[in-house]
């Protein structure tokens, strides 16, 4: 659950400017400031099925562009790429490094 | 003319997957295959006119896609700190090279 809701946060990070502004609402309301679904029904004088039902296809969505785009994932292989490359620079293996660098620069 | 194309190559790259089979058929052949409007026209046999209108809306989505997400502005400004670290990697600048390295990472 905890790891579904990071994942969901990240995709969030990544296309939340192509969401509606009225989907980014109830994301974060949901996702960042943690309220129940009762109480964001109750903010928006909507059914809290409605919400929820919003909520569900709008990460529905992010999947989707994570399934075109790759963002999170590209971004997870280079943050892992630059994490070895500086501990390769700080333990002085510096031709190890070059090579690093040069795989983090393939990834678009 | 030859920058622009250039661009609109770029983002072709960066957001193709979220443009229709149409879309991406009609982009390959003005500006990868470097077909005439003429001769895409002959190929899917509608009018001159459409395949420019199509082509034309699909490159003001990709300027859309760009504005929203970034993603060849990132791409740039990684390739240039990229650039940049190996060069001082070269010149065995290592301290100088540890901070750009953070700021590589700091870009989503």
């Amino acid at each position: 659950m905890l790891e579904k809701t990071t994942r969901i946060n990240f995709l969030y990070d990544f296309y939340q400017a192509l969401l509606t502004e009225k989907q980014r609402s109830y994301m974060e309301m949901y996702y960042l400031e943690d309220l129940s679904l009762g109480e964001i029904s109750e903010t928006y004088n909507v059914s809290r099925q409605a919400i929820y039902d919003n909520i569900r296809r709008t990460e529905q969505m992010l999947e989707g562009y994570e399934e075109k785009l790759n963002l999170y994932k590209k971004f997870q292989e280079r943050q892992t790429l630059l994490e070895k490359a500086t501990s390769l620079m700080n333990s002085e293996q510096y031709s190890e490094l070059k090579t690093i660098l040069d795989k983090i620069s393939d990834i678009e």
